[in-house]
This record gives structure tokens, C-alpha cells and sequence, in this order.
């Protein structure tokens, strides 16, 4: 059974990294345990993996990161957890696919070992990074994903501003826009929020509702404590209307 | 000698599409003139280019779509300017390779037919779409777009707000990231900005000023009527510094 949580960022305005999320981080993986960290999000991963490391070690984890291993696939399975750290979607999606990471942390998800994004970090987690709002700062091979999930993350996601004079597109105009183009539903997941995925449930967590979008459908407001596998299950109800 | 007017966005706030260029339009461009339009940066083509078709006829210019014509290609050489509207800009990209007009768009414009984009249509006017805060809604075969010019635009180009408590990138901050990966100089344009390119000479006109980022140098800002083919010249910097 796979098991999933999935934050919309990692550091809530005036708070400390991951504080917001402490507790429910020590409710899904039991401490101590070994969590390898995946730091390709950001250019320096030296130094991303030590502030990573800095941080669990207070909560009582175990901190290894992955690109400081020669054989990357086999610290994956022997871990008791892996964190995908935030950053820029397309340079971790990159690193996944030069590392050869894909498939092993793919096969160690579904298998049972719990997985932790942050931003970035559960975009990847979804069948695509197509939800993402970063700058394509480099290419990576494909734009598929780790597809744990079957939907999309889109992360930060900020309410239209209805006294912008902005022209360019809201986050709400854009995930529209992939909905043109793609099938997979997107929870549009506010700062604050994160999702708890445990095998078939899928439950919204943390301070702040977030907003669902369903091609074929008005997008729907959920409130945190709410299941969203029911909305989320797109397959079934495309093969109920058909 | 390559002719091109780069604009932020097409439409600014409360005023009409293309109302505030339209001086610049025609100083650009003498009507009487054929524009052919690429309208692949939206999902509804027929639409598009009928909507511009109808404003550009206002104006003394006359315009057919190159998604009309059973040999795109020729249409490009055949038009007196192409026009690239605005949109979703992995979309454009995208339609440029399926209907493969990079090249005789690349070819026609080096000999002199004047270029004109909008937000989107401005990004793939320069080496790659990398600096694009488009959602990655469709996958292009590659991120190199035409490379008319030697610098990236990012148009809508949004001040950080100092009140915000939201903790997604900037864009600066994004743009900063582009430049830890690549090295052509980014010309951060506002809404109510465009760019003149005429030759080796590059004028920032319209309502807005511009901020352009350097790989290794502080932000510049920079005022309409300012000349920019010196900050952005980093092929000569590069080589005087080495």
C-alpha cells in the first residue's frame, strides 16, 4: 500500500522549515528512522542536504542524501522513507531521470516505503510535472513523473486577486489551461495544506482548504479533514459517463 | 537586418488588445501590409485568429492564419510581417515544431520580414522558452525556439511585494535560478513594456520600465527610451572578461 504525504511547501510565512508539519510528520513515520533525501531540487545540493539533515535530526531522524551515494538505487530500498525536497520541478525531475532514480524510488513507493514532498517534491509524485508554475530552467528527457498518484499536485496555490490589474494568467487560468490539454483531475493545494495518502484514501490536512479542478466540471472548494479520493476518481466516473 | 517588436502582453488594464502599441504598430509596420498570424499559444485557433484578424483590420492590415494554409510554410515568406500572439507558450512552441515553421520563420526574419510578438510570442522569439512562467501543459520536443535574438524575455514582469506573506519564488528569484543553469542575459519586461529590435540595436519603449538580469552582475534597472544592446551584448563581455 502506498503511502504518501504531500505538502504544498515547506516553510509556512514566520515559521521554521517543515514546523507547520512536525506533528504530522512524526504520525507518519515513526521516529527514529533512516530517510534518504532526494536534493536535486535546488543547484547547491551540498548544502540543501545538510540544512535537510540539520532539521530531522531534531525530530529524530536519520538524514542521508542520495547524490552522496555511488549506488543511489540501493539507498532508496534500503531506507525506511524518502523525502523529495522542494525547489525547481524541472531540475529535480532532470536529476530523477541522470540518476536513473525513477523507477527504483517507484517500485520502493508502491511497495510500502512511505514518501514525503515538499512542493517540487509532490509534484513529482503525480503522473506528470505538468502542474508546476516554476521556469523551465533546463529540459528535462520527459515530462513524465513518478506517477504515485493519479492526479495533480499544483502547490502554492494562490487565489486570483480581484483588485490585480495583472494581465498575465492566475494560477486558476493555468491549471484551466492543462485541463485542456490533460485528463489527470488537480488539487490546486493552498500554503499550508498538504495531502496524507494512504493506499486508496486521500486526505486534506493542515491550515488551509484547497481547490479541486475536474475537466468537464466547475472546480470545487474542500475544506481540511476532507477525503478527496471520491472527487479524484476520475477513471471511474469518465466510465460511468461513458 | 532582423526587425522585431517585442511586447510584454497584448492587452493592458482596461484598455483594448493591442490599443497601447497601436502607434508603435504602425510605426513598425506601413499599412497597407499582409501579416500572417501563428495563433497555436491558445487551445481555440479559429477563434483566435478570428479575433485578431478583426482588430488588425481596424488598423489597415490585413490578416490570414497560418493554420489556414495547406503550405504554412510559404505563407511565411510570402506575408509582408508575421505576427506571434500571446498564450500559453510550451503551446506555441509545441504547434512551431508539429507544423514545422521554426525554420522558415528563422530564415524569412533574418532577411528582414518584421517579427511581432506578444508575452508568449515574444518568449520564442529568443534562444529558448526557458524563461516562461507558463504551466508546462504540453510536452515540446525540445526547449529551443527560434533564437532571433541572443537574450530571453520574461514578459509580465512582477515586482516581489513586499506586503506578501506568500512563500512561492518571485519572479526574480526564478529568473535568478535560470541564470545558476544558463547564460543568456534575461530582460525582465513589464506590463506596458516592448522592446525595438532593429539590427544590433535594441530600444525599450512603451509605459513601463524593465529590470535585466546578468549571470554574475546586480539587476539593472532600466527606463522606457533606454538603449539595451550594450547590457545585453554578453557574448563581448564574456570574451573582454576572459
Amino acid at each position: 500500500m502506498a503511502r504518501l504525504l504531500l505538502i504544498s511547501n515547506s516553510t509556512v510565512h514566520q515559521r521554521g522549515y517543515l514546523d507547520h508539519v512536525e506533528d504530522e510528520l512524526h504520525d507518519f513515520l515513526e521516529s527514529p528512522a533512516r530517510v534518504v533525501f532526494v536534493p536535486f531540487a535546488l543547484y547547491d545540493r551540498n548544502r540543501y542536504a545538510a540544512q535537510v539533515a540539520a532539521r530531522l535530526a531534531k525530530v529524530g531522524y536519520e538524514m542521508t542524501s542520495v547524490h552522496d551515494f555511488s549506488n543511489p538505487q540501493r539507498a532508496i530500498m534500503e531506507a525506511d522513507a524518502v523525502f523529495v525536497g522542494g525547489g525547481n520541478t524541472f531540475r529535480l525531475l532532470k536529476g530523477l531521470y541522470e540518476w536513473n532514480l525513477l523507477e527504483s524510488i517507484r517500485q520502493t513507493v508502491m511497495a510500502g516505503m512511505p514518501y514525503i514532498g515538499s512542493s517540487a517534491g509532490s509534484i513529482v509524485a503525480c503522473p506528470t510535472l505538468k502542474t508546476t508554475k516554476d521556469m523551465p530552467v533546463v529540459q528535462p528527457p520527459s515530462f513524465d513523473a513518478l506517477g504515485l498518484v493519479r492526479f495533480q499536485i499544483s502547490p502554492h496555490y494562490l487565489d486570483p486577486d480581484p483588485l490585480s490589474t495583472h494581465m498575465g494568467e492566475s494560477q486558476e487560468q493555468r491549471i484551466l489551461q492543462y485541463l485542456e490539454e490533460n485528463e489527470a483531475p488537480v488539487v490546486g493545494l493552498r500554503e499550508g495544506g498538504f495531502l496524507r495518502v494512504e493506499g486508496e484514501s486521500i486526505c486534506l490536512k493542515g491550515s488551509a482548504g484547497a481547490r479541486v479542478f475536474r475537466r468537464g466540471h466547475q472546480p470545487v472548494e474542500v475544506s481540511p479533514g476532507a477525503s478527496l479520493e471520491g472527487l479524484l476518481a476520475f477513471h471511474a466516473v469518465e466510465a460511468l459517463a461513458s
